[in-house]
């Protein structure tokens, strides 16, 4: 193989595919990008068998004076090639003769070893039949707005991925934790097939980084058995699904409640954050929320101290005395985009809705039992 | 203790004295601010037995309705000052009765323990007899450009701080760590009584988060026995100095040479930053220079891989080969503000002076050994 790049070309290639490198793992060769250089251009991927990454850059982007392929390790080649030289201008000569890789620039030249390209393990096929296309921006959003409540390293799978539901021409994305539901919905442009897959957490972390966010790009998503794809600009992800039925959320909404507030979202935030300041890790307090007519009267109590503050609010229904954990109003409330939200609440039992009208998005809270004489 | 003061001049006075704040230790006091409001406004204290800070909001800044003396957990207390409003003009009230301190702004209302104000450390005092006066500016950069090469936490007490050492009008900074040697020289403005004392590291590292760095602000550091202060702004930072005879500097410099080379500082930090891509935390080898009449050839070889690279450099005397840590080199290069360099060198055993003309720095650097059939 010999090719020469633009510093700048390799680089941003290189930064996308390095979201799957693994990290820790007895397979050296899964620590490898595998560079292929056709007559398309160069591709490099990355695979850590969960995840697998692969993108190009084109022919007009390079010059393949002779095809082929190597492997090398990941981490070395990208600060080798971000180090070689301070130009983003800069032409990029690699030479691999199949055990020895030579990278050259300018006056510096680097040899380092490569692996095996015959190793690495392949992406799996995914059938491009069932998909969805929404924008970058949608996509990302919807993600961001809903991955903080998944447990990561949870033993129930379920809980370390996300639903991604076609139905109906209607995307909907959600995650749960055991105290708390985030659904996200967004309207589809054409009439998909219907899906139910669960991706992991993980893949959706590393996309929303690799993902530019432009609303007026796109991102096709294709849905098989035990995997899906994500293709946009030069680059194709590969995730496996997380296998099982997905719990049954509609079950668990309600559209009834006894107490209805609306309130400044800034200012609640404000609040809500103020009152973590008294919570220690071995002390977790809940925010005690008093909703009469007009206000909302918080209070928290600590072994450090206590707090009180209030809030106008509008109020319609029951007076209402719950609790809950600060964090999980604070998650929700942060990735919310309009002024004013509303929460629905039946008792201190019950669990609270922050929705808004149109069903864009539903977070479900469940309250914390506290002693109503201490507060 | 009663008292009303605008929220930013409080965050402010907070932020410096938190510097003094103990992190871990078995005396809860150490963990504490002291707060004394008397007729010339409020003063900050925080005290970690090694290093104490007094800072104070002046009479013009705040309103002492009720003069006393409270001592409350400095973390807290800083926390809930910073969170307690979004508006930094807004004014807080505080109130301690000596065992509950009440904290007011708007709606908001904490409540917090407060300590024994009586247990708290008092700050030693240093006598004003002997001392220097020079700009903040100076001093900041003198602590960043030698601060390195300490050794923090070395069982030899003395490589855990820096001489500072006031000799014939000049203000000598020194620390090493049994590798290399950095030195600053700076005129003082008057003819001060001589000093040679040791302050630790840690020291010097929080004063310089403290001082703005202002050319026309100065600050006066005072020196004693056992403790040296630093008075600058509404801020008095005292701290203990480490005992006993600091190494003998001047016997290990040297001004001759047979090799010396002039070369660009920043083409030649990029050089060597390249290198240290292909160092492991296992395996630290030199860089290795050939440094001929118009060139430095440098060379890395490491389990990993290769580097070879070349710099055109203006060289006087005898050609020569000799290794260093790189990392040795890029942190005295990188605090370095000419933009051509100069070193001075001898043979692959003895160390390297990078200084200038003026003797406004002295960065010594012993060499690496290597074996020279491999390079």
């Amino acid at each position: 193989m010999k090719i020469q790049i633009r510093k700048e070309s390799l680089v941003n290639a290189l930064n996308i595919a390095m979201k799957a490198v693994s990290m820790k793992t007895t397979m050296p060769i899964l620590e490898c990008f595998l560079l292929t250089a056709d007559e398309n251009g160069l591709r490099i991927t990355a695979n850590d068998t969960e995840l697998a990454i692969e993108t190009s850059v084109d022919k007009e982007g390079c010059v393949i004076a002779e095809p082929g392929q190597s492997a090398v390790e990941a981490r070395l080649f990208f600060e080798i090639i971000r180090k070689i030289s301070n130009d983003m201008n800069s032409d990029v000569s690699i030479l691999s003769d199949g055990s020895i890789m030579e990278i050259r620039c300018e006056n510096s030249n680097f040899k380092i070893q490569e692996r095996d390209p015959e190793q690495f393990p392949a992406i799996p096929e995914v059938s491009r039949e069932k998909y969805v296309s929404i924008s970058q921006f949608t996509l990302k959003e919807m993600i961001r707005d809903t991955i903080f409540s998944i447990l990561p390293n949870d033993s129930n799978k379920m809980m370390t991925g996300e639903l991604f539901e076609v139905k109906e021409g209607k995307l909907r994305v959600v995650s749960l934790d055991g105290h708390r539901i985030s659904i996200r919905n967004t309207g589809l442009r054409d009439d998909y097939s219907p899906v139910s897959v669960i991706i992991p957490g993980k893949t959706l972390n590393e996309i929303t980084k690799i993902l530019t966010g432009e609303a007026e790009k796109d991102v096709n998503i294709f849905f098989s058995r035990n995997y899906c794809m994500f293709t946009f600009e030069n680059t194709k992800l590969v995730t496996r699904l997380i296998d099982g039925e997905y719990f049954k959320i509609d079950a668990m909404l309600s559209y009834d409640y006894d107490t209805k507030v609306k309130v400044n979202k800034s200012d609640f935030i404000e609040c809500i954050e103020r009152s973590t300041v008294l919570i220690r890790e071995t002390d977790k307090k809940p925010i005690v929320f008093h909703i009469t007519e007009n206000s909302i009267e918080m209070k928290m109590n600590s072994v450090i101290g206590t707090m009180k503050d209030e809030l106008p609010v509008v109020c319609e229904g029951k007076e209402l005395m719950i609790g809950f954990n600060p964090y999980f109003l604070l998650d929700a409330l942060k990735v919310i985009d309009d002024e004013e939200v509303s929460l629905f609440m039946t008792n201190p039992k019950a669990p609270c809705f922050i929705r808004d009208e149109d069903g864009k998005y539903i977070y479900l809270i469940l309250p914390v039992n506290f002693n109503p004489n201490m507060y």
